[in-house]
């Protein structure tokens, strides 16, 4: 028998996230867990007293089915920085009080950089106090921008929608018979991963996009439109990608040429969008042609009527690995994944020093991306291709996908 | 063994046309048709000699299999008016002498009210110059707007993936525990069956959109804000669904607030967008709290990733009874689909007198919208339910959805 078991999510959700709380909940319990408590809207609702006890949520095989096939975070997110660590510091006074009021002994958090950022203070502080609870991040970040790990859980899916609805809006932007030029727009701040996965599309049935521009190669928007009217030349749809999150060569976002940037989230983090509309402004203007903005928006982060199989179960796989590593004794880690190799396509997991994965982003490769800076390289598509394989379907009830759904989220 | 047919596509493409297409040129080649021609990007193509063979791009029941599942319009698109009959017309003479040449006896349109006027205006001339040539409309628009016809193929799936993707949207906005609006901007025109599909959403594990405008009921965009701010008063997360085409009380669209309105197509109708971003930022403003708009967008009408069962089949279904009534010697008619009953859900083809069709918009009756305009009613659920039953799940390659691809279409 084991003591018990906390676990919150925290950042952006992805299709996967619950998968991964899945895997935290079943390895748990089948290791001789006490009890399981989930904490509403992460750490931030930790503090007010926000738990769950999972096993009233979960009550069945089925249960465990639909959970890791619900999108969005089950348990409820957060954007809370904590404090930096010292002693007598009363928020982590206040929550390692709450720790002990539960008498938990392993508290594992599912999130991204911001969440590792938590999982390292609470590591520290109890170091401090000379606690013994252990503390494990669980990754998870479609942004895939998380270091050490070869890659993140929820990536690998939204890359698969991505590559597929590209491939339908490809497919779409065919069928008028004058010119016009789409413009997609695709999460990612920094890190152009997500963008890159657009090139999936390109097969022996797609051409996939003409261009693709990450965050990371600064965009000249009166180039831009110039290389868009080349490509005109050559043929009527021309199907641009490019981050939220471009950059012009100033170090400004492109969208901040739009007006459109508002507001400012917890761990400083502009809120992007309106890049893709601008360009397609702008080129309907200057090149007189028919031009439409799509930004895949956040179906990105909660498509999960689309997931990739591989990535699903490598979620629920980083869940188990981190309680196996608790309950061993483990502390201070999060769950990485490492590639064995592509093809076979073959991952194991290990755990990682969290210290050293915190508050890093991790960026596409400059060698994989083209000298031009408007595509990305086979190298590239070579390490994402393995993350998209196979389907698990949706449990489908009248029609529409089933998901599970926190009582005490939906009364807010 | 039957004469030369002819196929083609019009106006916006759904997730299912190419259903209809291959229930064609199926139906077509096994009744015993000689040629089975498609004309690329619709009259209009065909008037530039664009033609092409079909059986030498669908050479196998694989090949069949995949064109139903792919997205958009195989043989392009076109929007296309052809100028009123009258004998002597130089576009009709053309045209007819086009058919002449390729020997064409049956001329299949795939397409909606647009498209249906195409037919007409055939039928008619043909009447006037003694042209014993069959013309035969076949059913499509996701809008749902064609009258007669119990509902339209394409409807169908895009019910289905609005259904799918409200409730992932909404699990999303209930991740913060902060109040937040989310405004789904819907297509339709002027008929609202795409945004009250909304609803669909709400069940056991969802509650749905908490309001939902069509364009039926004029909205008043200050009383909008009032409701929205009376829903927060109750909940966190708040969802309103609203159709692109949403109007004010003066008759004006809610988009042209936002300066978003910029062209008119061949048909007359404004091209609308920017409905929902202007009234999340409206509620930012002056109701101060986070909200965002999520565009739908062309997904809508191209997300084959997810289609109904029922609809991809009666797509098919249609261009079959298509071809089937012209060789039994129909001709000026549209295929319609005829509801036996809801539970069992059963339904069955016909045939309808295209003038009674063309340019006529079949709107949501009064009485399956609520009084406040707010909602749509049960029966209104009652009718959409029984249409997105049932899943084709694509057929996956390499990670992605497999579509057969019109090369002289991709070279534009």
């Amino acid at each position: 028998m084991k003591g018990n078991v906390i676990v919150g999510q925290s950042g952006g959700p992805t299709a996967v996230i619950n998968s991964s709380l899945a895997g935290v909940f079943k390895t748990a319990r089948d290791r001789g867990a006490k009890t399981v408590y989930g904490m509403l809207h992460g750490i931030q609702g930790f503090l007010d007293g926000k738990v769950v006890d999972l096993s009233k949520h979960i009550t069945s095989d089925l249960d465990i089915e639909i959970l890791k096939r619900t999108p969005s975070s089950y348990l409820g997110s957060c954007r809370y920085k904590l404090p930096e660590v010292s002693k007598g510091n009363e928020i982590f006074e206040q929550i390692f009080a709450r720790l002990k009021d539960l008498e938990i002994e392993y508290f594992f958090y599912i999130g991204g950089n911001d969440s590792m950022d938590t999982i390292k203070k609470l590591t520290d502080y109890a170091e401090i106090i000379g606690s013994d609870i252990k503390f494990m991040g669980v990754p998870k970040t479609i942004d895939n921008d998380l270091a050490v790990t070869d890659h993140t859980p929820g990536f690998g899916s939204a890359a698969k929608y991505i590559g597929s609805i590209t491939k339908e809006v490809i497919r779409d932007g065919l069928v008028y018979d004058k010119a016009n030029v789409t413009i997609l727009e695709i999460m990612g701040r920094n890190a152009g991963w997500l963008t890159g996965a657009a090139a999936l599309a390109r097969g022996e049935d797609c051409e996939g996009p003409d261009m693709i521009f990450l965050p990371e190669i600064p965009v000249d928007v009166d180039e831009f439109v110039q290389k868009v009217k080349a490509l005109q030349d050559k043929k009527n749809a021309v199907v641009v990608a490019i981050s939220e999150g471009a950059k012009l060569p100033d170090g400004r976002y492109v969208c901040e040429l739009s007006d459109n940037v508002d507001s400012v989230d917890a761990f400083g983090h502009k809120q992007l969008s309106g890049t893709a509309t601008y360009l397609a402004n702008k080129c309907a203007r200057e090149l007189g042609c028919k031009a439409r903005a799509i930004e895949f928006s956040t179906l990105q982060r909660c498509a999960s009527h689309i997931v990739s199989r591989v990535d699903i179960t490598e979620a629920f796989q980083v869940g188990g690995a981190a309680v196996k590593a608790a309950f061993e004794g483990e502390t201070g880690k999060m769950v990485i994944l490492k590639r064995v190799s592509d093809d076979p396509y073959q991952c194991t997991t290990d755990i990682y020093d969290v210290h050293m994965i915190a508050n890093v982003e991790k960026k596409v490769p400059r060698e994989w991306i083209n000298e031009e800076g408007t595509y990305v390289t086979q190298d590239f598509l070579n390490y994402v291709r393995p993350l998209i394989q196979a389907e698990l379907t949706p449990i489908m009830v009248d029609g529409l996908p089933r998901h599970l759904c926190c009582e005490e989220l939906r009364r807010g």
